[in-house]
Formats: structure tokens, C-alpha cells, sequence
């Protein structure tokens, strides 16, 4: 058992914060034993489960540790000490696990279709993991990062996204290679944005699409609004000027998937 | 111009941090040009308006100290440091307003028809503030704060809300009370939960009625089920179990005030 605060693999888990050090090892760090057993029943590669006996009480948390031992993923033992000086909870539950992170390319949209959401340049990690969570929950396919994008595996992302960083795909791509991709592969872009003039509910969509949003400052980037087929907007009623960007987001993903859905079932019941 | 932390007004404003001392005080804290701008523009009554010449720079926040002048609205002028130590940014725009909070009482509801969003003991004081802001776009009465929900006057709930909060009516009740009133008064109440066998596009709702939703961790409290015309639920079709609450809100609150639109207005074009 670890008991020392400067162990490497210890130290290694605080760097991790870090949004360079995540991005140097490629690897990030989650929390909880949701977190852990979600990213244990994935596809993602787990590199060690870190884990404090004295700490943890639950059963699913114990069972995790058993089947990643039966896979022989690395698991460590460290005090409730160590442990707590590796946790950002007040209560920890005693179990984490180092991932290795993973961005895909653009062109795993080509042998992936569906529905995609395109983010511009989101800020907030609490945003854009909550937007995951919606993705997940719509039946969408995953999230195009594009431009310079609040970090996705950030602790606040990664949590806010309640697992669902998990079960979608996450692609990155600078906006000059998403205009050179888009221009070969002609995929349906529809974009969002307050000056839209389409309402959300007139328009129609697709079974393979990206719904692109802009950012919580400054909306949807000319250079994008200009390669979307068109432009939606979401009605405001009220003397606010706009949604939260995961709640419009939401709006919107659950019309395509419903309209989706309809078409595919020829009408719900 | 004030230079002391300790002057009994920047202490005040300092107390107003604490949930305790709001209620105590019946007085909130408001920061930054948009909000004293929002608070200025409703009908809610500001207390002071407290600005630092040295920081504020906006023309739109200048112009506000002006109006309150004109309206007689007590205006005190703090040293950058004093306006520093009460402000809880990074970059502080220099300017806070004192407000008088407002909490109504269910009569309000018979007094002003529409659609209302009953939240059962929510727990995060971003998502309130969402989920005011949700309300106020889609063209929502207001909220009715159920049980044991965080305090719609906390900064962050404030600062989510981007102003919503002086533009909606908020209203408290306990579930007794609230279990009373309703049968009462009869208004119709749709619950949204997971275990709800109503697509919520499935469902009709009206234009007078209370969307309830539950807390982000326990659900809808089983009395308020029970006394619920209907349960809607949003359909979760990847590995999530659910939405993040006001993520869900919105969906379901733009369901209703698209169709109550469409009935308006014999269908959209």
C-alpha cells in the first residue's frame, strides 16, 4: 500500500490536473465510483485503478476493483491519506482510475454516421460535459471540438458529463481543417444561433448531420455560419436575449432525434 | 467615497454572501453591469447601488449610476479596494447592486395564469439559475420553489440566471402547502420523471399549468406524483439514465410552449 504523497504514480494523478500534463501523458484522471465503472465497462483503456481500502464502502466500487484485477489493469492500493490528497471531493468514495484519453479525427464521422454535435470554441467545462451527458441521452454519435475548446477531460467536464464522456466519440479539429474536411466530404451542416431565421421546429433534418453551436460569448464563428445549409434559431419569449448553451443544445438535439425517430417509425403511437 | 472594509454598508454586502443573513436582511447582492442594469430595469426595489469610479468603465454602467440618481436610489461610492474586497470576480466591472428579495406566495399563480415550473427541493444553485433563465426564454410565468431548495438569491443561482431572476416570478412553498393549495385551486400538474410511460411529446399540456420537476438526485418527491395529472418522461437512448435538470426543463418547457404557440396561432407557417 502507497502511504507517501510523493509516490510518482500519486504525483503523476495530481499532475493530471493539469490540462498540459494531461495532454504531455495522454492520460486523465476520474473520481467515484460511477466514473471508474463506467470507464471500466467502455472501450477506453485503463492504465490503473488507484483505490483506498479504508475508504472504500461500496460493493460496485469493490466488484470494479475485482474485474479490473481479473483483467489485469494495474490496481493500487494507497492510504486514506493519500488518497484524499489525490481527491477534489470532500467526501471522497475511495476509487479512481487513470485513463489514457482519446481524440478521434474527423474522419471517424465518415465511417460513423449519425448525428454529431459541432461545438465552437465552448468555454465552460461544465458545459460541454453536460452537453455530452445530452448527446449520450438523444442517441447522438459524439462531439466535434472545433477551435480552441475548454478541455474535455477536465475534472469539470468529465463530471458534469456523468459518464457519457464514455459511451460517445470526441473529435478535435481546428476550424481550417473542418472547412477543408467539409468541402470534401459535404456533410449536412445545420447551425444555431439567435439570428437564425428559421425556427427549430420548421425546419427538417437528417439521420446523419451535425448540429453545429457557437460559443457562450460570442455565438457561431462567420466562417462556419457560412458552410451551414442553414441557420436555426430557438424563439425567445421573455427579456432574456438567449439560452444556456447546454439547454439550447438540448433543445434542439431532442427535435432532430425526435423528428428522427418519427420518420424512421413512420409516426409514434 | 468609502475606504474601509469595515464601514457597516461594505459589511453588510459581505454578509449577504451567507444564506442566513439574506433572509435575515431580506437583501441580496447583484455584481457586474448587467445584472444592476437587469435589477435597475424591473420592478424588484434596489436598496443601494455601489460603484467604484476608479473600475467601473461602461458607458451602460455609468448610465445606470445616473438613473438611480435621478430616481433617488441611494448611490455609494467605494475605493477600488473596498469594491475588491466585496466582489467575488476576478476582474470586477465595479459596480453591485443591494436588492430587496421577493419571494411570493401561491396565491400569485391564480392572480397570473400561464406556465410554471414546480422544482422539487433542488440542489444546485447553477441549475436554479438555468432553469430561470430557461423559463424566462420560453415565455414562463415563473418558478415554484417545493421543499428544500437551495436559495434562488445565492450568487451563483443569480449569476446562471443572467438576469432572468428580476424578470420571472419566483414563489416558496413547503409540499404541505403546496399539497393544500392544489386542492384547492385544481391547477393542472404535469410531473417529469424516468419512470414516467408518457412521452412527453406525446402528451398535451395547456396554456395555465405547473411543469414539476424533481431534485437532480432523488427525483419527484412521491406526493407530488401522486397528485400529477400525468407523468411525461424524455426518452434516454444512449448509456446515460438521465438529463441534467435543467437540460431536461428546457426540453419539456419548449414542448409546451411550442405546442400552446401552435394553438394560438392555428399552426406555424
Amino acid at each position: 500500500m502507497i502511504t507517501s504523497k510523493s509516490n510518482p504514480k500519486v504525483k503523476l494523478i495530481r499532475d493530471l490536473r493539469n490540462p498540459r500534463k494531461r495532454t504531455e501523458n495522454g492520460l486523465f484522471f476520474v473520481e467515484g465510483i460511477k466514473l471508474v465503472g463506467d470507464s471500466f465497462s467502455s472501450k477506453w483503456k485503463i492504465e490503473s485503478i488507484i483505490f483506498s481500502p479504508e475508504l472504500l464502502r461500496s460493493t460496485y466500487g469493490i466488484e470494479t476493483i475485482e474485474k479490473a484485477r481479473s483483467a489485469r489493469v494495474e490496481v493500487v492500493e494507497v492510504s486514506k491519506d493519500v488518497f484524499q490528497s489525490i481527491s477534489d471531493k470532500d467526501g471522497p468514495q475511495g476509487i479512481g482510475a487513470i485513463v489514457h484519453l482519446e481524440l478521434s479525427l474527423l474522419d471517424k464521422i465518415a465511417s460513423k454516421c449519425g448525428v454529431w454535435v459541432g461545438l465552437d470554441s465552448v468555454q465552460d467545462a461544465g458545459n460541454l460535459g453536460t452537453i455530452m451527458r445530452t448527446v449520450d441521452s438523444a442517441g447522438g454519435r459524439g462531439v466535434v471540438l472545433l477551435g480552441n475548446c475548454v478541455d474535455p477531460f477536465s475534472p469539470d467536464a468529465v463530471r458534469a458529463s456523468m459518464g457519457a464522456i464514455f459511451s460517445i466519440d470526441l473529435i478535435h479539429a481546428d476550424i481550417d481543417s473542418f472547412l477543408d474536411w467539409q468541402r470534401e466530404f459535404q456533410y449536412l451542416l445545420i447551425g444555431s444561433s439567435d439570428k437564425g431565421r428559421i425556427h427549430y421546429r420548421s425546419s427538417s433534418y437528417a439521420q446523419d448531420m451535425i448540429l453545429l453551436m457557437g460559443s457562450e460569448q460570442k455565438g457561431l464563428n462567420p466562417a462556419l455560419t457560412d458552410i451551414c445549409s442553414k441557420i436555426v434559431a430557438i424563439p425567445m419569449r421573455g427579456s432574456s436575449d438567449s439560452l444556456n448553451l447546454a439547454v439550447a443544445t438540448g433543445i434542439i438535439l431532442y427535435e432532430i432525434m425526435d423528428q428522427n425517430e418519427k420518420s424512421a417509425e413512420g409516426g409514434r403511437v
